[in-house]
């Protein structure tokens, strides 16, 4: 094969799998926003069948020919071809080293475990689940040492979802801000709260749906590129830069959820959003990794929109909009309101300053139990003792502790510390924005096209291009350092709480 | 080939087939109700990739020598089966008889007229459109003596939409029916129409959707297994008898527009929803015809909803949820106001009586067109001439004339008379089942259930098992009979209009 040809065969190959892969996202938007109940049956057959073509696609002799002869001529392809097809070979290199009867098992077994996980968390029983738990964390093991005998095998998932983020930087990332925020949120633990409870009254949500559209406006989201879907857990997809899914919740009594989880959704939409041009029809469109992706949610949702400028922004339309329900409060009152911190039970519900916590108690408890140093009988009293520590919170069963989150279920063992990541990313990008931008003036004037084109400018119009090590350290001139999350937290808990 | 490796390929290729449609038709509810506006350049571009792969799953000479094979042994096969391959074969008959390169052209000419019909409605500019008629209606004709050279060309794409229904049977329903209707048109013409201000005043969308949701309830329909989307020109769509999406459009100036429209695309999903367990994942779900299908969304929309006993139960509803514009209103004055006849010039927006005028002016411009008997140039004075004649309204421009429905531009002469033949199967399906129910007491007890199984028994339950003749004569006991429905309109509107 020419090298020619096999990059036609590699294009061809991309154009028909993202035909495919626009085509299951769109039927998953689907089931999560608008499809009926019981469509779940015939939406799983469909799936099922389609993710074996797919599989099938990409899982053949032939595919693999046309990625190592380009693999071997690196340095020959531009930089996005290049990136390609490394990523193609990442993604194959599992199911190229594991026998396949053990992946389609590990699938029975990973299906299984989602279901029996669903179940064990509305009854709140963990020894129901516990076996599924050990055969997947056995399969995790083992998967690992088929693909990287010589890694560490909680190092290999950990690079899988975040390239060059592997225990020696974690555990030293971890130990930084556990020794920094843990007496900070045992300090203001000892504080009298804000009130908050003007946010509690009765929100309708046609009115909220309203202020969603509010918000995508002052964010500069162009809707002709991006719909507001509704559904049970806030996510959102993108199928290309003029086709973004936004979706979220409208709980009744609380008005700041929907209205953080819109902007939270609409920094990731902003980022596939800003893509550049080169990426369309590329699987290099989307975020450089988990972690970046959530750089950027979080940087709308907390840096941005949990910021005084903000607030005073946005806060004459709220009171315009609920006139009765804001009687009497301030654009200070809702910004403390919204900025409330206090240790809590579930991670998803977690303010920003306890968050990271949340997140480091599972990163602890993964690690031990790959490393087969935890037996997964004993997760829960783990679980508990490290939210007593680290939180000062006593977990009251274990659906409300270490059975809350789907990601052990679905096998993915090394996706939590990028969630994390994410806010410390953030951090150090705000960090070197402010050199350049007068951010609070800029969000004071409704400007945030301002803060967007520097953002798309350093971050979002690489898509996949860069890695995010590389990324951080193209945007911040330096590599990643905890320092700045460290920071940002303490300077603002700290003014907020008068400490 | 054995048989039995034969019918194993024909259902593995319908399991696949049916996974792809399923994506390509969620693709299109969410292109229509969910997706924002730029969407579609990503969506036409993946749909013509699903298209490209569908198509060669179908025409490729493997899947020809299983359907050759298995028509020879028809007789061996049981019933479902047996229709299966008959309507596969149908299906191909047409691309197995006709020069590829054809084909293509003709998809190229479709999709080119389909796109400047577009533009030539808004501008009202029908010598802008004449040329691309004029091409698909030569096609048309052309591809008609391909499939079939022993028939008349308009025959057979009569027959391909609604099998056995060819101008031998059609000329005489349409002489019948314009015999009877034409004159009671013109006198109900010299009556004072019904008042109907109350239905314009204004109807917030938030309540009209809960409206539908009322109006779903009382129909009985399952809203596990159907959902509800928006979009500007209703349809329905069904992926399994689990999953039926029915669309609607809130227009706050006219409620009655979306509450029969919900009823209407209510009566569609009623039909899938009703199929036999059988039909799981074959090719047979669905209706027996697009008449057949038709006939059931104007039986619960017309029959059924615009009926007095209908009104007396709903209205009570209608007016707790709208005190105000309902003031001094009665279930009389409402029913009167939802059967206001009066013609009009838009097919869509017609009334239960004059409807039929509509797709018979269609029938006979079509018609001529096939036969060389009309050019393509003439259309529009042939249009105007017959508007001004059966229904003796003067069209004033093109927009809301001959190129108000994007039937011809899509390449589709020989559907129209389906809608018609809908409304007359409905009337015929009534007058049996009277015979065995007490409609109008059903409806008033709000047991519309009871209306429900009997069409499931009779209708529903086949899918596309029986054609739609032969479902007629299994209904009725009789053949078709157009009969019915000039009795039924000329009782309803002679007592409505006091004739």
């Amino acid at each position: 094969m020419e090298l020619k040809e096999a990059i036609a065969k590699l294009k061809e190959n991309q154009r028909i799998r993202s035909a495919y892969y626009h085509a299951m996202g769109v039927m998953y938007y689907d089931i999560e926003t608008a499809a009926p109940k019981n469509a779940i049956g015939g939406f799983s057959e469909t799936m099922a069948t389609l993710s074996e073509i797919t599989y099938k696609l990409a899982v053949n002799e032939e595919n693999f020919a046309v990625l190592d002869l380009l693999s071997a001529h690196a340095d020959e392809l531009d930089e996005i071809t290049r990136r390609e097809v490394e990523e193609a070979q990442k993604g194959l290199k599992l199911l190229r080293s594991i026998p396949i009867e053990e992946y389609v098992e590990f699938q029975r077994i990973q299906s299984e475990a989602s279901s029996v996980w669903h179940e064990a968390k509305v009854k709140s029983d963990y020894p129901m689940f516990e076996p599924h738990l050990r055969k997947l964390v056995e399969y995790t093991r083992k998967f690992a040492a088929y693909a990287a005998p010589e890694q560490d095998p909680y190092d290999y998932w950990l690079n899988e979802f975040e390239e060059g983020f592997t225990q020696d930087v974690l555990d030293g990332y971890f130990e930084k801000i556990k020794a920094a925020l843990v007496p900070l949120i045992h300090r203001i633990g000892e504080k009298q709260p804000p009130e908050d409870g003007f946010l509690k009254k009765h929100y309708p949500a046609w009115k909220q749906r309203k202020l969603s559209d509010y918000l995508m406006e002052v964010m500069g989201i162009n809707r002709d590129d991006c719909a507001i879907g509704e559904t049970e857990h806030p996510f959102t997809t993108g199928f290309n830069k003029h086709d973004l899914r936004i979706t979220t919740h409208y709980y009744e009594d609380a008005l700041a959820s929907s209205m953080y989880s819109v902007i939270h959704e609409g920094g990731h939409a902003t980022y596939e959003m800003g893509n550049s041009d080169e990426l369309i029809g590329s699987p290099l469109f989307g975020g450089a990794s988990c972690g970046m992706h959530e750089s950027q949610s979080r940087f709308y949702e907390n840096i941005i929109g949990r910021s005084r400028a903000f607030v005073e922004l946005v806060f004459p339309k709220i009171k315009e909009m609920f006139p009765e329900e804001m009687e009497g409060v301030t654009a200070e009152d809702f910004y403390k309101a919204v900025n409330r911190a206090e240790p809590s039970l579930i991670r998803t519900e977690a303010d920003e300053l306890t968050y990271s916590m949340h997140v480091l108690i599972r990163y602890e408890i993964e690690k031990k139990l790959i490393h087969g140093e935890l037996d997964t009988k004993d997760v829960p009293a783990e679980w508990n003792r490290l939210y007593k520590e680290y939180l000062g919170v006593d977990v009251p069963n274990d659906k409300e502790g270490c059975l809350q989150d789907s990601h052990w279920s679905g096998g993915s063992f090394g996706y939590f510390p990028s969630y994390s990541l994410g806010s410390a990313y953030g951090a150090q990008i705000l960090a070197h924005m402010k050199k350049e931008l007068d951010i609070d003036a800029l969000v004071r004037a409704g400007e945030l096209g301002k803060v967007t084109d520097w953002l798309r400018e350093h971050i979002h119009k690489y898509g996949m291009i860069k890695k995010p090590k590389e990324l951080i350290r193209l945007c911040c001139g330096e590599d990643f350092d905890p320092q700045y999350y460290i920071d940002y937290l303490t300077d603002k808990f700290s003014e907020l709480y008068g400490l």
